[in-house]
Parts: C-alpha cells; sequence; structure tokens
C-alpha cells in the first residue's frame, strides 16, 4: 500500500472517531474496520464525479450499515462533494447539520439514500440495479452505452440477518443483475456479542445458492486483495457478487477492537489517542487532516470529473445520432409527465357499470403506459388478483431487462425496499403491488419511502371485509389508520372509477409523497355524484338544503351506503350531507375555509362508515359524533354476509345517526 | 402403497377439493399436492392423540401454508379432531363454521397456530421448537423424556420466499433445533407463474448454508420416500431438518395439474368429477368418504391415544420420583402466577430516583424472574439497550438450551413469530425485545398475536425523539398509533416506575392479550401523584377543585411536562386536571362511568401531550381540543434539543391550552 493510501485511509478513520467523540454519540467500529474497503472502492473502481452528485450515470454507492455514516460523511468530505466543510463534520449529529447520525436523503450531497434500519440499503441497493438494467436496455445502442453504471451497496452482519437483504438477494440473483457488487463487512461482532451467538450460518455459501458470485477478501487492509476483488465482481456478466471482506470492528483502537463495545459509543478520549498512536497518525490535534491527503482525494476528483465529461460528450453523440432516444430520455427524466392526464376526458371516463376498484386501477394502469412509458413495477406475486400487469409491456426477466412487469414474488418488504430504488435511481415511475392487508410486511420501507420523499406508488387490493371468505388473517382492518399515521404518506380508498382515476392521477403526479391506492376486491356500484373534487381528498358527494344535520362521511365501497342511508334519514325529514373523504391527508392539506365548507365545525352530528378501523376518525367525528367500523378481526364468510354481519348496513346506519 | 393408504390420501384430495367447490372459494392446489405427505407424517409418524388435542408432549404440525387449510381440516376430520363433522368441512370457509379460510387457532381443535400471511408458520415452528428443546432442558431426566416431541412445519415456496422463513431458519441452525422437521412441498409454482420468474435460487443449497439437514424425495406420491426421509430427519441429533419433496400442484386434476391456476380458486364441478376418475375414486357422490377410511383413521387414532397414555404413566413416575419437578412443572403451566404481584410492595417500588422506564423494566424483569421461573425470551440484538437480559439465567444456546435469555440476532420479525410459537407450545412466558421504531418489522406478526390471542409481551424501548442523535429512522413517529390500532393489542407508555410495574404486571398477568411496553431511552423524573390506577389504562394523576377549565391528557416522557403547564396555568387561575393515559385499550375496557369520571364529556377544552403521532387521539380531544404531538419525521441531534424544537416544552403546552 503506498504511503498516501495508508494516510487517507487513517484520515477516515481519524475523522470519523473524532466526529464521533465530539458528538459524543454514534458509531466508530464499522468506520475503523471498513475504512481501507471504502476507500479503495471509491477512490480506484467507482466511477462519481464529486462536482455532480446527480450525474445521471454515476456509480452507486450505498451504505446500508447506516450507523456507520461517519465512514461516508468522511468520504464526502475528503472528495469534496456539496463542499461538505469540516464545520459539518464537526456538527456531526447536531440539529440542522447535513450530518444526520444516520445518512439521510436529501440531506447531504453524495448520500444516495437514507439508511439505518438494517438490510434496507440492500433492498434499496437492489432496486437501482434493477433500474441499471431495465434502463440500459431501453437506452442503450452500439458503441453508446449511456446507461453503464455499478451499483455498490456495503453493509454488516446486521444487514445479512434482516430477512429484506434475504429477498432482496434471492431476487437479485434469479434476475442476474450482474451490476450489483456486495460488500460484506464480515466482522462478526453483533450488539450483544459475537455472531456466533446467533448467526453461525455459512453465509458465502448461501449467498452462492442465491446466485451471487462469491469472493472473499481474507484481510480487510488489504488494498490489492480488495481492488482485485473488486475486478473480479466487475468480470462476471451473469450473476451478482457478493465480496466479504473480513474486518476487525473498531480497528486501530487497542482497547476495542474486535468487540461489541467498539460498534455503537463514542471511544472515549484516551482511546481516539491511543488510535491515532496505533495508527501512526502525525497529529494529536482533533480534526486533522494532512495537506497531502486533501491534495490526493482533490486529485483524484479532478480524475473523476473526466469520466463524467467523456460520458458527456458521448451522450451528446448519441442524442445526435438517435435523436427519438433523445427525446425518450427526456420523457423518462420528465417529473411533469403526468399532468396532462387533468385534461385528458378519457383518461376520467372508465366504466359506469359495477366494478371493483382494483379492476379499474388496472385499467388505469394500462391507459397510462402510452403516454408514461417508464412505468416500471408490480406485484409481490399477485398481479393477477392486484391487476398490475401492463399488457404488452413484457416482464423484467434476467433476459428480457426491457421488460416493464417486476415479479417480486413472495417479498413484500425488499419489493418496498426495490420500489424506493428504483425510485431512487431516477429515471423511473415504480409501483409495487399485494393485498392490503399485507401492507404490514412492507411497513418499515413504506416509512422510508416518506421520510426520504421518493413518490412510490402502492396499489393493494382486497381492501377490507370484502375479501370474503380468505378470513380474518387475509381482511385488513388497522391498516389505514396504520399508513395514514405514517408522516408524508397519502392513502386514497376510492368509492368508483372517478375517484380512482384522482387516486392514480395524485399519485403519479407525486413529487415528494408515496401513495397508497386502497382498492376493493368486489364489485361496486357507480356512485351518483362523485367527481374529481376527490382530488382535493374530500368533497361533498350530496347534499340538503340548508345546514345539514348530520354529515355522514364515507369512503371507498361505504360511500354507496351512505348515500343509501342518506335517503332513508331524508325520508324522515332529516337534513344529511353525504362527504366523501378517499384521502385524509390531502384533506387535510386544503385551506381552513375549504374543510370547514366540507365539514363545518357546527356540526356536530357525524357518522363516519368506513369497513376498517375507527382509529384515527375521532379528529372527524369529535365527542359527539360515531362510527360504523370495525371494531375486531374479520371473520372467513361470504362478503356480503360479513358486511351484514359487521354492521355494514343502512339500518345499522340509520340508526347510528338516530342514536346522536 | 397399500390400498387404504392410497384410499386415505384420495380421501383427504376429493374431501378437499368438494368442500371448496361447495364454499365456490379456497385453495385445492395444495391439498392435492401434498395430501400424501401429509398423510404418511400424521399417520405413520407423528406422535398426537386426537382424542386429546391439548396433551403437552403431542407432536406440533403447522401448516405454513395456510391458504391449503382443506388438507388440515381434512386430517382432523378423518381423524376424530373434537368431532369436526361432515357438516362442518360441508361449511368450509362459511361465517360461524369452525372450518374458516385459514386455519385459526382457538377455532378449531388440533389447529396448532394461525396461518396464511406466508411464512409466519415457519417462525411459529421455531418457536415451539425452541420452546421444545428449553422444557426438555429444564424438565427431562434420565428416563423420564417428559419433554420430547418434533415440531413439523410444511410450507410451500411463497413460504421459503418470505424473508420471515429465511430469519427464523438461520436461527434454527444456528440453536442446532434437531426437533424441527421441514416439510417443503416443492411444486415450483406461483401465483403469477413458474417459481422461475422469482425464485431460481437453490433452496436445499440455502438451507445445507443454515445448518439444516437437507433431504429431498423426488416423487412426492411415494410414501416409502416420505417415511425415510423423516426417519433420517429424527435421527440427526445436532441440524434441524429440511426435506425438500417435490409435487405436483393441483395433482390428479388432469387440466389444472402442475399449473398456476390450481393454485386459489375452485376447479370446477367438471374437474372435480375428472379429479375423482382420474383417481380411480368409488362414488361421484360429494363428499363420500368410504367406510374402510373412517375405520382406518379411527385405528390409528386408537393406536395414537395409547402413545399418550404411555406418557401419562411415565409422567405420573416422574412427579413421584422428582415431586420438586412436579412443582416446577406445575408452576410453569399455571398463567395465574404473577398475579401474586398485585399485592407485592417491593414489586411496585422500583426507584424514586431519575431513570428510564427501559431501565425500570429491566429492573422489574429481573424481579420477576424469581416467582416466574418459565420467562424466555430476549431481544433482536439490542438487549444491552432494551435492558432485557435476565441477569444469572443463562443464555438459550444449542449447548446451553437451558438457558433462559435468547439471542434472537437481527430479526425481528422472526423473533415475533418465534415468541408466537413459543406462547401457543404452552409452559413458557415468552417476551421480545427491539427497538420502538423497528416495531415495524414486527407488525406482521404482532398482528397474529392479537388475532391468536397469544399474551406475547414486547419490550419497545427508545420510544420517540428522546432517541435524540440517530436521528429520524430511529425515532418512533407514528408507532404508537400503528400498534394502538391492533384489535385486541395493548399499548403501554408508562411515565415512571409504578406505571411501568403497571404495564409489566398487565403484560404477565393477560390471558388472551398482547401487551407492548414504549419505554424512554432517556431518564425520567419521578412522577408526583403516579399510582397503580394506571392498571386501569387512564387516571387522574393531578386534579384541581371544581370542575377543570381544560384537562391535559399526557402520557411516558411527557407527562411531567404537562404537570409543569398545569402549574404556570394554575398560576394564572386556571383549573386544569392532568389525565395520565399509560395505556389508551385498557383505559377503553373501563366502565363508561369510570372513563366519564376522569374525562367528563362536558370538559371540551382538552390537550393531548404526547412526542408521538396525534392520530387516533382525536376521539379524545374531539373538535375543540388540541394535541402538542409530532408533525412529521424526527431529526437528528441531542435529545433535549429536539423536545423543544418540536414544541415539548412547558411554554408551548400551555399556550396551546390558552388558545383554545
Amino acid at each position: 500500500m503506498k504511503e498516501i493510501e495508508q494516510l487517507s485511509i487513517n484520515a477516515i478513520r481519524t475523522l470519523s472517531a473524532d466526529a464521533i467523540q465530539r458528538a459524543n454519540s454514534g458509531h466508530p467500529g464499522l468506520p475503523l474496520g471498513a475504512a481501507p474497503m471504502a476507500y479503495e472502492l471509491w477512490a480506484n473502481h467507482m466511477n462519481h464525479n464529486p462536482a455532480d452528485p446527480d450525474w445521471p450515470n454515476r456509480d452507486r454507492f450505498i451504505l446500508s450499515g447506516g450507523h456507520g455514516s461517519m465512514l461516508l460523511y468522511s468520504l464526502l468530505h475528503l472528495f469534496g462533494y456539496g463542499n461538505l466543510s469540516m464545520e459539518d463534520i464537526k456538527n456531526f449529529r447536531q440539529l440542522g447539520s447535513p450530518t444526520p447520525g444516520h445518512p439521510e436523503y436529501g440531506c447531504t450531497p453524495g448520500v444516495e439514500a437514507t439508511t439505518g434500519p438494517l438490510g434496507a440499503g440492500m433492498g434499496m441497493a437492489v432496486g437501482m440495479a434493477m433500474a441499471e438494467a431495465h434502463l440500459a436496455a431501453v437506452f442503450n445502442k452500439e458503441d453508446y452505452p449511456v446507461v453503464d453504471h455499478y451499483t455498490y451497496v456495503l453493509g454488516g452482519d446486521g444487514c445479512m440477518m434482516e430477512g429484506i437483504s434475504y429477498e432482496a438477494f434471492s431476487l437479485a440473483g434469479t434476475m442476474g443483475l450482474h451490476k450489483l457488487i456486495v460488500l460484506y463487512d464480515s466482522n462478526r461482532i453483533s450488539i450483544e456479542g459475537s455472531t456466533d451467538l446467533a448467526f453461525t450460518e455459512d453465509v458465502t455459501a448461501r449467498m452462492a445458492a442465491l446466485g451471487f458470485q462469491t469472493l472473499t477478501v481474507e484481510d480487510g487492509n488489504d488494498l490489492e486483495a480488495i481492488a482485485a476483488a473488486i475486478e473480479e465482481a466487475k468480470k462476471d456478466t451473469r450473476h451478482p457478487s457478493f465480496i466479504t471482506v473480513k474486518t476487525q470492528i473498531g480497528y486501530g483502537c487497542p482497547a476495542k477492537q474486535g468487540k461489541a463495545s467498539a460498534h455503537g459509543e463514542p471511544l472515549g478520549a484516551d482511546n481516539v489517542t491511543a488510535l491515532k498512536e496505533t495508527l501512526g497518525w502525525p497529529s494529536k490535534e482533533d480534526f486533522f487532516v494532512p495537506r497531502e491527503v486533501y491534495d490526493h482525494f482533490a486529485q483524484i476528483a479532478r480524475d473523476k470529473a473526466e469520466t463524467e465529461a467523456a460520458w458527456n460528450v458521448m451522450f451528446a453523440a448519441y442524442c445526435q445520432e438517435y435523436p427519438q432516444m433523445e427525446e425518450l430520455w427526456n420523457q423518462y427524466h420528465d417529473t411533469s409527465l403526468g399532468l396532462e392526464f387533468g385534461e385528458d376526458e378519457q383518461f376520467w371516463l372508465h366504466g359506469d357499470k359495477p366494478e371493483a376498484t382494483r379492476s379499474l386501477s388496472g385499467k388505469l394502469l394500462n391507459y397510462m403506459t402510452e403516454k408514461l412509458p417508464n412505468l416500471f413495477g408490480g406485484s409481490a406475486d399477485l398481479a393477477p388478483s392486484n391487476k398490475t400487469t401492463m399488457n404488452g409491456k413484457g416482464d423484467f426477466t434476467k433476459d428480457t431487462p426491457e421488460g416493464c412487469n417486476i415479479h417480486f414474488g413472495v417479498r413484500e418488504l425488499a419489493m418496498t425496499a426495490i420500489g424506493n430504488g428504483i425510485g431512487l435511481h431516477g429515471g423511473l415511475r415504480p409501483y409495487v403491488a399485494t393485498f392490503f392487508v399485507f401492507s404490514d410486511y412492507m411497513k418499515p420501507m413504506a416509512r422510508l419511502s416518506a421520510l426520504m420523499q421518493v413518490p412510490l406508488t402502492y396499489v393493494l387490493t382486497h381492501d377490507s371485509i370484502g375479501v370474503g371468505e380468505d378470513g380474518p388473517t387475509h381482511e385488513p382492518v388497522e391498516h389505514l389508520s396504520m399508513l395514514r399515521a405514517i408522516p408524508n404518506f397519502h392513502v386514497f380508498r376510492p368509492c368508483d372509477s372517478v375517484e380512482t382515476a384522482a387516486a392514480w392521477y395524485s399519485a403519479v403526479t407525486s413529487r415528494k409523497t408515496p401513495t397508497a391506492l386502497v382498492l376493493t376486491r368486489q364489485n361496486l356500484e357507480p356512485v351518483h355524484g362523485s367527481s374529481r373534487e376527490a382530488l382535493k381528498g374530500g368533497y361533498v358527494l350530496a347534499d340538503c338544503q340548508g345546514t345539514p344535520e348530520a354529515i355522514l362521511i364515507a369512503t371507498g365501497s361505504e360511500v354507496n351506503l351512505a348515500l343509501k342511508a342518506k335517503d332513508v334519514l331524508e325520508a324522515e325529514g332529516r337534513k344529511i350531507r353525504v362527504v366523501s373523504m378517499p384521502c385524509m391527508e390531502v384533506f387535510e392539506e386544503q385551506t381552513r375555509e375549504y374543510r370547514e365548507s366540507v365539514l363545518p365545525r357546527s356540526v356536530r352530528k357525524r357518522v363516519v362508515v368506513e369497513a376498517g378501523s375507527d382509529f384515527g376518525w375521532g379528529s372527524y367525528t369529535g365527542l359527539d359524533g360515531a362510527c360504523v367500523t370495525m371494531n375486531g378481526f374479520g371473520a372467513s364468510g361470504p362478503a356480503s354476509q360479513l358486511f351484514e354481519h359487521f354492521g355494514f348496513t343502512v339500518d345499522h346506519v340509520v340508526e347510528t345517526v338516530r342514536s346522536l
């Protein structure tokens, strides 16, 4: 190893240790152990341009072990990404700094994904590699590999123990994502102690079984071995690669290296000093970086910039030779595409017969494929039920990466992470699908969509006891509440074709908010009075003369029930308003005046009708209203009997209103 | 194969096909393909007694592919379990029948677990096998193997694709759970088509890498090969076994076998007829079972009953020889144990100094181990942070199965399924633990705890922005809402030592409801006025003279904040009540009178103070109240700054009350 390389690696280590010590909080173990592989990768193998973190053809790097964030921040600082300053490093983990405890997408230039929940980065990396494979198949022409980059992901034992990484890697193996390269920081230590306690499997053999090329670096400080493994990984053009790099957690800190105590707390001032001595660091000063280290990284950054410059030249020639491809490229990268559906009458006219909203959704999806060529998604093995197949758009497989329909397999959690990864990659509009009840499995990654502001679309069908015979394991009850409670997450439960169109329109025009479409299995009668006002989240569907005595608020399959109850109540001379509320969160975003016009504060008799939990409706019903909702789990039986059994009848709604 | 065996297998097949046809709903593919292995196992290998489904030492069988429920119901009917009648079979999937669409624990004698969400059964089976291994180590004496049974689980490609099964099996391999035997119904078909689409991994090699003995039955109709594999599996006393049984989905139905269409819809009347012809079935009549088949199963059942009889004899001798073990056995199986803590003053007195509720919880847990020897649990690699280690109780490992502390590894989802499995097994009191934010990963199995009424305890620490520097990926916001929305699930967020004791007391005395303890990372000042009234879920912590002008409702770390705000407001001459609401669900279970006494309907100025989402509090604040809660995700920074930043200050609470 050259001296400057060793110095550069140790700069990463000492910066990490110093920042964590100053913050009095953080995880030094990973940066100390993994600094060599990260340095080697970023300096000598990755195509990236610190001056342009958004270059579309950059290699992606995800730190799946997000707790090791100082490893990444050190690299970003030394390479000069977004002018991440030493002051920023010193403000590690401080409120408002661009160096939060775990890497946050959108907060720090060069951070490709928010990581921290273990394994998530592995799943997102698979998504990015899928996006690359697909876009390459769509765009590349002979001599013009305009999409041609690797996706690197670095994680440790924790990431490998989580089921999400298994799910994602099994799919990556099936898809033959050969430009995915996993760096497994194998230090054999977890928080509770040696991995012998809970993780004695043969990881390499497992990854080989999943269809990965497996490589091992016996000494994580051996740059040549790391380089050789990365090159070997690149050579395999049929399989993703998995490189086990054996490291020592907390390397260089005599009192802590190889121990669980190195993982998640500052080393302590004395140990930082000892670390610097052990590493032969030239200064005792905190946050010291030798001038030659900065110069070294700057030189590399300049060289890297030339790679992008060359790509720019190639891309210009490509556009000249293939103007129609340039147009397509622009379409793929135009996030405003989809807005035109707002004025497209065909889009809003899907059916006036009884139909399930899942079926309407399927028709809308297929209608949209003409104008949105970059839709890319699929289901966790439920496409025929979710109605999420895009006809004529092909299957995305190892041999047909140009296909747009993804077969995720029964892997809801990895699917969601992959969807996020596709969204983060750019150039594509991802969607994912499963039964609504299995949104449970998606939750950790749905949260990440919201936190990262990735507008992933969730198609969630079979949305209530309307599931019928499959019974309570398959009948969502609390799932609307679960998703509605996530900040920055839109949950649409449309009642008919126009509201389903509104839901899709909202989803494909969203820039920073993921959207769930919660759809019925069963047919619904068309709703009289439904309209594009649904884009406001909630609106008056049917009104009375003057001030209403009571307001019925309903969503999805219960909207028609509310309308029928209104008829009965009006026949008694009561003044009833029916509000359709397909998306509570979007309604909350409206002006106070609008909300007041729909739900006047003075009208206190309010009844919510929804075949889900009442949890979360209290802010609409107040202390004086009531809910016709589910109070417990569902049951197995024909759907019509279940709706009756659980009180979703005109009589019960009417009686509830009368009782107020 | 003997004729009676073939006839018995085909009885399972035709019953399944007929029931699904009659219900016009269901999944015939699995029962038709897996009938031989299920028959062979239940008839010739499993120790069970249809006359006593609760025999503690029975072999456990879990149908992880729960959609194949008719396979199980056919067996239960033919063996005479709980008198499951032909009428019940005919009422398959009908409301109120003991034959719901997916197997439901507690609904049908002989059903060991609720399954349907794929992979869940695999996780629960690992839990049952862990329970067996632990109890065997605790109770068995030479010549008295009083705990000595196998756990069998049957599932297909979907179960194997789900990350939960990987997580659970990796742990099972580490633990060397050699009495776990997995039957993998490998038919290479999933709903979207061939498993080649999404699942080309070498499953056998993967399972070998996890530490399983792997066996393969090339022909799923070959009873001898199935028998040989099961016997081989039993012989391995160091590794769990994984038997791949190659089958044809929908076997025997010419139009559908081997096709995805066989999976999840009735075969159709014509195809049922064709099936019976192909199988050489002796009758065209629906629901026909030859007399000799019933006789055959009855004979087997009688033989099986003798196995239990022999065990009863042995157990009686064991009790005589080891009276202290009998006493211990009774303790382990006495679910009322724990009630005595209600009168145990020591239990309620844990600290009067500032302390984190996670730390108080750890002390309580350790205090309880003396009286509750059958506590068995641990954390997903966060025990030092969760404070869930039971001191002096040893680690549960391959070589020390008598240990009580389980190291689950970073596997929150499998951990929860395993916790459920331990609970279902009986004899133990399981608990599981992780950071509260990672309850996201647990959600699918937390729902199953609630649905199955397994009183699993969830220790969830680091419960808010009090997490501080780790930032938004580690700061729960919507998680209280998520868990509170689950039916039959208690969520306690205690404010100090006495409320933490109440939470644990509620958890260990619960019979049918799981309980989450949501605990702080940071120290909390003792709360003046807190009391065992916390067992009512919510109570008046501090009151005013006469009717309050406003009520502050707070939980956990925000209770003291509410008390301080009350002081300020009272200095202004306002009458303020403070209600502590550690468990909303338990409060809702109280009488209307009690609830009215705590929260009089007439008092409309209500302010909720909780460092979580406001979602779900509307039913307490109504339309006239307000929330001092989180409106979005957290941030990375010192906790004290975050509380200030997000408005958890006396000033803000006071201002909010004034503004009403």
